[in-house]
């Protein structure tokens, strides 16, 4: 059983008079008489973060998360809640100072407010982050329409490379280990972007488990399909080399999750005003593909058009 | 370092600049222009709850837990979200069963709705618990005027038998079992009473670490003291039974802390607002003593005015 089929058996039910719960099928809650929007997720050491030798920036690395759930909405976070579960090994003065800097950072950073939580004493480490906003409205996912273009923010795959320099899975120069280890613990959420999603974007979702699985949860109550490009999916110079170095293949590192870059879909109608906004801003946004009807299976293509499989679609939560 | 250093020393600071946040230092953050309440708090097996062979039950107990941070400020909770960590032995088939079910009964009952969270795989089990509701004012902590009575819904002590129960530290008979076990999973929260708290109360708090730590807690701030008879904190026929038969002390039962009751203040002139009150809708609302100048020290004294004290005031968060 997975997360999915866990909600749908046993919760999706005594959710149901509850509309602001979006059937437990969205990044987060909305409640649109009081504009009130709220995501809550719960960070683990070992797979949500690899371990809490650096909290200065696993504190960051999940507060982004959490945010980013928001942000991919088009909803500003405003206030966030920590709470934190570990021992005094995990909690020495020292890694408390080190979280409290980098949540003073953050909050400079996005405009956010540390506004409660709790600690608890337990020898496993996790933090639960609740994040809320407010918003007359929101972008949801299940909302792309027949030939929308794909699009995505930023790069992928960045993060994963990182997260294979932690568990010396892979070896490379000091100043590439640097770049890939701060892509996994800072990853460069588009909060820039926040307040200009609505004006363009049909549905949309942050990729925090692979592009192909939040691809696939975007549009899963939807009789759509996808074809993406491989060759469009946008990677870093950095990842390039080493995919070109290391004869890589591409598509077994698009899709590996962490990245926290907002895929959607708009109409083709809109992609003066999506490279607009990318220009001016100075964000890349890069089309992938397109939104098609589910008599065609979701594939991801090759330049001759051939269907590839990446080894996996990203991390599904499993219980059994 | 507890729990009250921890926050005060690393991340009060950071809180300062929202005053939603009331300091980190009450039961709830509220956010008087969007009208929001939230309560975030962690429950961990051994810790919140004992052990994790009745689901049905320990998933009553925590979410009560939760709401009851919002009913003692005069806030009626409307959502809740759970972020639960287990692995396929807490969470299978069978106890999701019993928790959805349990789920269900208490949102009928509290009139509260199930709007997200998620599951993590962990092998130790923990459950993060949000609870929000939406209000133009809440009453907060350290609102106490001097010669405030103090009063107590309910009754102390009976949740801690249970546990003791649970522990098999204490033998009673099987009738005398099931009420004190009963008492320790679905502790009688004040729900009644929620709309009408704030017509007479100055301030508030809900007595989950035991009597004498939330009263401390509830006037952190203030240049005041309590005084507390003893003989007037109500216990249970149950409970009286018990302390005779086995010629225990009073004073060490009535601040063990999981009672989920109200504590309060109000002033001399209430008295009969509040009597009405209790009568009309039968619900034990106890004067226990009453707030005086911190320069008279807190104490709880016998029938004949000896200082008292039990052999602790209740449970404090240690980290080290």
């Amino acid at each position: 059983m997975n997360e999915f089929e866990l909600i749908k058996n046993y919760f999706q039910k005594i959710s149901k008079k509850n509309p602001s719960s979006l059937q437990l099928n969205d990044d987060v809650f909305f409640n649109k008489k009081n504009k009130l929007v709220v995501s809550v997720d719960t960070y683990v050491e070992g797979i949500h973060f690899y371990n809490f030798i650096r909290p200065d920036l696993v504190i960051k690395k999940i507060l982004r998360s959490s945010i980013s759930d928001l942000i991919c909405k088009g909803v500003s976070p405003k206030y966030y809640f920590i709470s934190a579960s570990g021992n005094k090994k995990f909690f020495s003065k020292l890694n408390l100072l080190k979280m409290s800097k980098s949540l003073h950072e953050e909050q400079n950073k996005y405009n956010i407010f540390l506004s409660g939580g709790d600690t608890i004493f337990s020898n496993k480490l996790s933090f639960s982050i609740t994040s809320i906003g407010f918003s007359n409205n929101i972008i949801y996912r299940n909302k792309a329409k027949i030939n929308d273009d794909i699009y995505v923010t930023g790069n992928l795959g960045d993060s994963y490379i990182g997260l294979l320099i932690l568990k010396d899975k892979i070896n490379l120069n000091a100043s590439l280990k640097k770049y890939f280890i701060n892509q996994y613990y800072k990853p460069e959420i588009q909060f820039k972007l926040v307040d200009k999603l609505k004006n363009f974007v049909n549905t949309s979702i942050d990729i925090s488990d692979g592009l192909i699985a939040d691809l696939d949860k975007m549009i899963n109550k939807q009789k759509l399909s996808y074809k993406i490009n491989l060759a469009d999916i946008p990677i870093s110079n950095n990842l390039k080399k080493i995919i070109d170095l290391k004869r890589l293949k591409k598509i077994n590192f698009i899709s590996k999750g962490d990245d926290y870059q907002i895929l959607f879909t708009a109409s083709k109608n809109k992609r003066r005003i999506i490279k607009n906004l990318a220009l001016k801003n100075r964000i890349k946004i890069t089309n992938i593909g397109k939104i098609q009807n589910f008599v065609k299976k979701s594939s991801i293509v090759d330049k001759k058009n051939m269907k590839i499989m990446p080894k996996n679609k990203g991390y599904i939560h499993e219980f059994y």
